[in-house]
C-alpha cells in the first residue's frame, strides 16, 4: 500500500535539465538524499525554476522571523492543510533548527497548545489566519504584531511564507507528492 | 516555555487511592514511566476509574478491527480535534502495534494520503464522519461499511472508540493535558 | 415510520446481566418505564457499565454546578449535536429539575436568547467551545468563567460534562437510539 | 430573567391601525391569544403588511406540499437557524396539523432521525439546502425531488417557504421576538 | 450556453394580471427594460405582490440608512449568497446611487477592503452577521452601531434588508433567475 | 475613502532594480498602464521575480486549457478567497480574452449559474476543491475530469494556476493591494 512519489511521471535524476540536476544533486550533497519535491515538481522544469527560487527568496535570507520560526509557520500551516510532505520534510527541518525534538509534532497537532512563547503564538495566529481567512486581515493583526515586537517587513515575511507555502501544500496535495522516509526520523 | 502536566493540581502517586495506584504502578512497570493521562485523571477519582474502565472495554477487548487499526482510529480523529496528548500516545502505539514508524505521522496530517488500504479508509472516512457529524449517520454508511467486510459489531467497535476518544481530546484539551516526552519516540 | 429503539439488537430485560437488569428495574421503579439508553446499550455489557458510572459520577454528585445547570449543559451540547435522545431524556429532566415547562426548549434551539442568567449563558458559551472547538480552549476561557463566580473545579464540571455528553451523543446517532416517548411529556 | 416580546416597542392592541387591529383581533379569537409576531412586526405597519400577505401567499394556499408538511419544513430550517420564535410558534401548528405530538421535537433535534416518510426527508433535505446554501442548488436537486413525486411547482413551495422563513428567523433573531407561552404547550 | 430567464415558465407580459402588468410596464418606462424578477416571479401572482411590497416599505422609504447604502447592503449580503441576479442588479443601482462606478464590484468581492467609511464597514458587519449567523445577534452588536451613529430603528432596517434580500437571493438561486445583461453596463 | 495601492512602501517606477523595471514599462507599453500588483510586490524585488517567472510560466504557455478558461480559473478562486485586486485584474483579461463582457462577473458571484459549457463547469468544481480542500484530492476527482476530455496535464495546469493565485489572493490581502481603476473598465 505504498504509495509513488507523485501521480505523476517522475524523472531520473540523468534526464533532468543541467541546471535543475545541480540542484538536485548539490541538496543529495547536503543531505543524503533527493528530496522528492525536487523529483515531483521537475515533471515542470520552468515551475520548478520558480518555485525554488521563490522558495530561497522567502526561506534563505536574513530577516527578524528566525530560520526556526520559518519553518514553524510552515509546519503549522501545512498541518492545518493537510500536506504530508511539508509537514514531514519541514517538520525535520524545524527539529534541526529548533534543536528540539518535539516541538514540530507539537506544532502540528495544536500550536495553542505547543511549548512556545507568546510572542511565537501570535506569530502562527497570524500565519493561520492568512492561511485560512486572508481577505480579514486588517490593521488590527498589524497591531497585534507590533505589539509583540514585529517589524511590517517581518508581518510580510510570515504572511508570504505562509502564502508560499499554501501553493505548495496544494500543489503536494494535488500530486499526491510523498514524503522521503528518511524525514521521519531527521532530528529526533 | 514548557508546560506542566495539567492545568489542574497533578497528585503524587503516593497519594493516590490504592487501586489507582496499583493501575499506575502496572502501567509504569510495563511501559517504563506513568503516562501523564493517569496523573492528569487521577485529580477526579471517581471519573478515572470510569474512563479507564470505557478505555478497556473498548481498546483491550478482541474484535473484527485489529488493535493497530483501533489505534489508528484514535489518531486520525484526535489529529482533527488538535488532541497533543492523544496524537502523541497513540501514535506511539500505533507505531509499535503496526510496526510502522511513518503510518502514526501520516495518519495525523491526512489518513486519505497515508499508506492504507481501502478497508482502512473507508474505517477512518466513517471515524470522522462521526467525529465531525454523527448526527447525518445512517443506513448508507453502514452499506458502506458492510461493502468493505466489516460486521455490524465491528461498525460499532469504530464508532464508539471514535466517540470515547471524542471525550477524551476534550478533557485533554480542557485541562491542557502534555504527552510524556517519552512517547515521541517510541516505535520510530 | 416508527423507528426501533436502536438498530442495533435490544436484549429483553430478563436477558440482562444480573447487574444491568437490577439497574433498569430501578430506573424503572423511579420514574415509571425503562429509558431506552439502558437497552440500546446493553448490548456491550462492559460499555454499559463504564458509561453509567461515568455518567453518575458526573451528574449524581455535588458541585458548583447545580443539577438543574448540568442537564442545561447537556440540553444545549446535544441539541447542537443533533441527538435526538438526549434533548429529549435531558430535556425532560431540565424541566422537572428546574420547574420550569420552557426552559428545555428555549436552550435546545437557541440558548442564547433563553430565560437564564449571565452566569448560565457563560457557562453554556464554555461548553459550546469545549464542544465545537476544544482545541481553542485557554487562559481566557478559565478567566471569564471565574469572573462569573465559577471554581477551577466547577469548569472541570462544565468541561467534563460536555465531553461525556458529546460521547453519548455519537453513540446515541450511531445506533439511532430512539428516545421513549414518555419522555417529550414529562415536566410540562 | 424573563426576555420581553422584542428589543423594539410594541404597541398596545388598540394603537393599532385599524386592518393591522382586526387581524390581531382575529387571529385571538381563533386561538386565545395575540401571536407576539403580530405584536412585534407591528412597530413596523408597512413590513407586517406585507409580511403577513407573503406568509399567506405560501402558507394557506392549496398545494401538493400538505399544510402539515409545510410546517415540519418550517420548524426544520428554522431550528437551524436558531429562531425561538418559529420553532416555537410553527411547532405547536405542526403538533396540530400532523395530530402529532413528538414529531415537531424530532423535526426541531434532527430530521434525519425523525418518524417521516423518505420522501418528507427528501423535501426537508431540500429545504436544509436552500437555507444554508441555496448557490449551489441545481438541476440534480430537483430530479431527487421529482423521483419522490414533487411537481416543479411543489419544488417551489418548498424552497420559497424556506426562503420566507429564512427572513423570518433573521427577523426574529434581530428584534429578540419571544413566542407566547402558550405555544409549548399546545398540541401536546 | 445561455441560461433562460427562470427555470420556471416565464409568462408574456400581456398574459399578466393587471395590476403586475401596470407594474412591469412602469419600470420599463423608467429603466428602459423590465428586469427579469418581474417576469420570474410573476409565475406566482400572490406571492409577487406581496415580495414588492415588502421590497418597497424597505427600499423606498425614509430612513436614517441613504438609499445608496442600503443599496450596498444587498450588494454585500447578495454576494455572500451567490446570487447573480441580485449583485447585478442592486450593483447596478448602487453605482448610479453612488456616483461611483467601482463601489458595486469592490463590495462584492470584499467589503472589509472597499472604499467605504467606518461607519459603512459597522453597517455591512453586521448586515453579514444578520445573514450568516442572526442567531448569535445581541446586545453587543447594538452597542457596536449606536457608537457609529445608529439609531435603533436604522438597525432595524439595516437587518430587514439583509434579511429581505436573504429570501429574495434563495429565490434566485432556487429559479436560477438570470439578469437581464443591461445591468452589467449601468452606471459604469 | 480611497486606500493607497499597498499597505507597505510603493517604489517609484525610477527607483526600480533595472530587470523590474522593463517589466514595468513593457507592460505599461503594452496595457497603458502600469498595474499595481507591479509596484506592490517590487517591495519585495527577489520575490517579485520568482513570482512572475511563475506567472509567465502558467499563464502564457500552450495548455489544452485556453488562456480565457485560465483566466476564469483565477476569477473564480479569487473571488472565493475575497481578493479585491485578482478579481478586478484578471475579471477585465477574461472578459477581454472570452469576448465577452458578463462572464467575469457571473463567475465572481456563482460559477454554477454561469454561462458556461459542463466541462468549464467540472473544470471550475475542481479548481475550487483545489483551493478550499486540496487535502481530500484524489483519483475520483481525475476521472471525472478525463471523463470531460482533460489531460492530466492539464489538471495539474488546472490546479497549479489555483494553487499559486491562492498564494497571490493571500499576497495582496495582507498588502491590501488595490487594483488600479481601469481595470473595472476594461473590456465591458
Amino acid at each position: 500500500m505504498t504509495h509513488p512519489i507523485s501521480r505523476y511521471p517522475v524523472p531520473e535524476i540523468n534526464d533532468l535539465p543541467d541546471d535543475i540536476k545541480q540542484m538536485a544533486l548539490a541538496i543529495q550533497e547536503k543531505v543524503g538524499f533527493v528530496p522528492n519535491v525536487f523529483l515531483a515538481l521537475a515533471h515542470r522544469p520552468e515551475e520548478f525554476r520558480a518555485f525554488f527560487a521563490y522558495h530561497d527568496a522567502l526561506m534563505e535570507k536574513d530577516s527578524g522571523v528566525s530560520k526556526a520560526d520559518r519553518e514553524m509557520i510552515v509546519v503549522a500551516t501545512s498541518s492545518d492543510n493537510g500536506c504530508q510532505y511539508c509537514v514531514a520534510a519541514h517538520g525535520a527541518i524545524l527539529r534541526i533548527r529548533a534543536r528540539n525534538p518535539l516541538l514540530a509534532d507539537q506544532v502540528a497537532v495544536n500550536y495553542r497548545k505547543a511549548d512556545i512563547t507568546p510572542k511565537q503564538k501570535a506569530m502562527l495566529d497570524y500565519a493561520m489566519k492568512v492561511s485560512q481567512r486572508a481577505e480579514e486581515v486588517g490593521d488590527a493583526d498589524f497591531e497585534t504584531l507590533r505589539g509583540h515586537g514585529f517589524s511590517d517587513d517581518d508581518i510580510w515575511d510570515i504572511g508570504a511564507i505562509t502564502a508560499f507555502f499554501g501553493m505548495s501544500n496544494r500543489l503536494a496535495n494535488m500530486t499526491s507528492m510523498r514524503p522521503n522516509d528518511e524525514f521521519y526520523q531527521m532530528g529526533r
